[in-house]
């Protein structure tokens, strides 16, 4: 029990973190919940936990921006990425039927992935609660009749409620990317194919900043994985860039292509190399 | 009455989005209530609106793809943007104490940009509905002495409702950029200092693509205002760009630059060019 490794994620036990935590640690780890984004950081600096779980962007919904800052202000690291399809179900106690159900409970995001659901069934009301999975807990303590819950499958089978409907959510192509992140060396590193380096970095406001700085990287044929801009807060006209490219770090080419960056830019921060599936 | 420019925007009466709609267009306007952002380009195209307003990204919840989407299967271009704080107000009939309020409608997001305030007084319960203002109506309606919204303060008072408490959201560098959409040359421009072009492309899947890309730019000198990369859906390791750079499509520089695009890029499409307050 004292060798497994210690995961905090946000929500409760059956959240999509804590699954996406498994996936990237496999089964034998220890899971520890957590309310918000910057509690499962501060588990981590506390030293409750080893690393922490972190979803980082939406292909629906954009950026999480506040964990880019949370990162960023932190010592953590990237030690692995993963991708997860988030496919919701309508979950209920056991023998209540789909057509009682009057009241739907979940995550406020997951309710507003789900409109489909409340406009073909106008006898269900959607409710807002902190977590998808806390939902199903909260549906099953109150043992009602015509209440259930949005969440993922294995969220019923912890709190033993059972799925009346798979794959409620309006658009199927609903994947959420998670880092684990922990202190540098922390989480031994995968032999791996092919690894990812994610860095932000800022430049000065010049046009054809960002050219140059892709420069660094195309002089020695780096691939890029991601790009994007966001405002600098209270700076008009200043921009950072998240900015994942193909390769480890230490590899002479990155880390030729980091120094050239280092050199041109007003800062750099490199948030960490990691195995990649892709 | 028959000379006002019509207007389509997604939400009921009081939305965030008819305010961004007055910010562009004046006060003297005919605002078209819709339920879906599929329904406010349908009114367009069915000739009902002559324009609408449609949330494109946020601060803190990153771009708002399902907009890009229908407006790159659209016909219809950018003709104007704004940029919108979200302040959220807490709101109920006039006469209900802030001690009193047990329930709090709104839209699923909006309830997730306000968790303190449910933490702080956990007496209240987060409901969910379709809308921010209709949440308000909603709850006007109802009339009951323990009900609140959560909603911008023009809600308010549209519906005749009271504000109990103003900026309860989480984060006040909350901002949703909003873009005015028509058919080419609908709605005339405004003389404007600075303009704006926005574009979206895809490059062959190549190293140093991107940076070919935006050395198309930077040979004349434009200035890039905002670049972020998407998966194409289906298809590992191929990506659109969004970009937005400074200055007017018509412009020799700007035009020079996106015909050298055009002639490196598997697609190019010109979004709009606009008038920009920055």
């Amino acid at each position: 029990m004292g060798d497994r490794i210690k995961v905090a994620f946000q929500g409760e036990r059956g959240a999509f973190s804590e699954k996406a935590a498994h996936r990237l640690l496999g089964a034998d780890i220890e899971t520890l919940p957590r309310q918000t984004f910057e509690d499962i950081f501060e588990a981590v600096v506390a030293g409750d936990a080893d690393c922490c779980v972190a979803p980082i962007e939406n292909s629906l919904a954009g950026s999480i921006h506040r964990n880019y800052d949370l990162l960023l202000e932190s010592q953590l690291t990237i030690a692995a990425e993963t991708n997860l399809r988030i496919a919701h179900s309508l979950i209920a106690p056991p023998d209540v039927p789909f057509e009682q159900i009057r009241r739907v409970y979940s995550h406020p995001v997951a309710l507003a992935q789900c409109t489909r659901l409340f406009k073909e069934h106008g006898f269900m009301e959607p409710a807002a609660t902190h977590d998808t999975a806390g939902a199903v807990r909260l549906v099953m303590e109150r043992g009602r009749n015509d209440e259930a819950a949005i969440a993922s499958a294995d969220a019923a089978k912890i709190y033993g409620a059972r799925v009346l409907k798979d794959n409620v959510e309006d658009n199927s192509q609903n994947y959420t990317r998670f880092l684990l992140l922990a202190p540098p060396a922390r989480i031994p590193a995968k032999p791996a194919r092919r690894w990812k380096t994610s860095i932000v970095f800022r430049m000065p406001n010049k046009p054809g900043a960002l050219f140059r700085a892709l420069g660094a990287f195309a002089l020695f044929e780096i691939d890029l994985a991601r790009i994007e801009s966001r405002p600098v807060e209270g700076r008009p006209w200043e921009y950072s860039f998240y900015l994942d490219l193909i390769g480890q770090q230490d590899e002479p080419d990155v880390a030729h292509s980091l120094k050239n960056l280092v050199q041109m830019a007003d800062m750099v921060k490199v948030l960490g190399s990691y195995p990649t599936d892709w």
